[in-house]
């Protein structure tokens, strides 16, 4: 059986008027079920972070505005389309797919089954994307790779990783824990020990000893958004691999799925999410530090072009560097 | 009142003929006191982190080589001694002491009660040394610098800040949080908001990005090690700190608290401890991956001499590029 989060149609789905979200902050220890019956529910869903990964967010954000347009009122879809654009800011995906929804709703032979239609071809061709993407990537593998990877690049990861085993190259895999949120720990490494790959979980801060003492030879992650300028954002921490690979001459490479935002210019247009210090001062509910102290979570970085040796997407692999 | 980390001899200390150890892994929420009546019970709280830092492991094991001489049996106190120094490999402190008190308990004259005064006297001059690297570091210090600091350096860090403070500097402090044991959110963020400095806490994965928008101006850490070719042994992280401090051309400076180790030519030559997995698995007890995952817990990261600016001593500052 594939990996659960290998195809987003097995964790956010319909229920008669409902939208189902596995809950990724729980996994892999339960498989617990978070059911939203109106798109507040679901933008609170998307902002606490029971779904995650830009592509997987735009989709389920676009059943929010399915499950707002089931209202029929357009004041209510217009609302619910500027409440979801609000969740989270740094992937542009979300909103371009709110927008275009919306659009379809706006027009004259919109309606819900006009929305739910679209939406369930975007979930087919996502995991088209994904498995293109996997499938591009994986020509950059050879056996005996050690790759690195940080938080849950998403399924283009897992179809990369399932093809070079299809294709006999033997590849191992070193995935960081990913703080606060440990979705390297709790979802990559999960899901790709479920592959049958030697799967090794380290803590954030061991990357550069790894890459010291040659034990990674090529790190992968994927992006929030890539700017025209070939910099690109992802999950707080990659910027820094991105360095360390660059220090020790290893190949740094993003799984973008799609290309850059043409509406972005640079790395210095991507809006920094800064989210809630407590995420930080607590893990897993337990108070860390003292009570005098602050925290700071901005929940993404940007990597500028020069530290990414390539892009790699559905279409082909772009050379960056 | 100052921290009570400034001064080893407020968290370690004889009662009667046992060794009371504040525990460092359950700091700043409860101050448990660990009782240890015998070299074994201080040679697992020295494995079991109960205290830290290469000077302080030292002095510990000291104490646990004291408890040892007190039954009076020649064969007992070497055991002991094998036992203390066979605890944690990495610091050179810790086998130096434990010798040199050895050959103490060996002479002629050797009494516990003539050990004991050899660690009354350690006690305090290790409180000098750290008073003296930290006027010394203070140097370093411009007023408007927000330093980075990693794991919990010692108190040369806090008599570096009290120093700073006291001469009228503003200094601000951000502290990763120093995973797997969290000594930077719980030892190091704790003590510096006690001096009345402004201290942030991030995860140890947000460094870089810290660093690239400008929020970091010098960055400080302790080393357990120095080899004579000028590398650094230091708790792991610190290796990725150094990398990311270099490409955002910001200094990067040890306290040393002495220099390097005669025995120790290169940092080839310093062993790397690992430890038990299960510390990177579970997070304060809670298991944080899925079952088929194995980890890995390398506790140490070498510094080559290229990445550090300066090696701050209780002599002074070696500028080491």
């Amino acid at each position: 059986m594939e990996p659960l989060l290998m195809d987003l149609a097995n964790n956010v789905f319909l229920e008669g008027n409902a939208l189902v979200i596995i809950d990724r902050r729980k996994l892999p220890r339960e498989e617990v079920r978070v059911v939203c019956r109106g798109y507040e529910e679901v933008a609170r869903a998307i902002e606490n972070m029971v779904v995650q990964g830009a592509g997987d967010i735009a989709i389920t954000a676009g059943f929010g505005l399915y499950l707002a347009s089931l209202v029929n009122d357009r004041d209510i879809i217009r609302k619910a389309a500027q409440r979801l654009k609000a969740t989270r800011p740094t992937g542009f995906h979300l909103a371009a797919l709110v927008d275009k929804l919306l659009g379809l709703a706006e027009a004259e032979k919109g309606s819900p089954q006009a929305i739910l239609s679209f939406l369930r071809d975007i979930l087919k061709r996502q995991r088209s994307l994904s498995e293109a993407t996997g499938k591009n990537a994986e020509k950059l593998l050879a056996g005996g790779d050690t790759i690195l990877t940080h938080c849950f690049p998403g399924a283009a990861l897992l179809f990369m990783l399932k093809a070079a085993r299809d294709n006999g190259k033997d590849i191992k895999v070193i995935c960081t824990e990913t703080r606060p949120y440990l979705q390297g720990a709790r979802l990559t490494a999960w899901s790709v020990s479920k592959l049958g790959l030697d799967t090794t979980l380290i803590t954030d801060n061991m990357a550069a000893h790894m890459m010291s003492i040659g034990k990674v030879t090529k790190v992968f992650t994927a992006a929030d958004r890539i700017a025209m300028d070939g910099s690109a954002a992802n999950k707080i921490g990659t910027l820094q691999l991105a360095i360390c690979a660059r220090y020790y001459a290893i190949p740094f490479y993003i799984l973008g799925y799609g290309g850059p935002d043409r509406k972005t210019e640079t790395g210095d247009d991507i809006p920094i999410e800064q989210r809630d210090p407590r995420e930080v001062l607590e893990i897993m509910g337990l108070t860390i530090s003292g009570p005098e102290e602050k925290a700071l979570y901005p929940a993404i970085d940007v990597k500028p072009r020069e530290l990414i040796s390539a892009i790699v997407t559905g279409k082909g692999i772009i050379y960056v560097n």
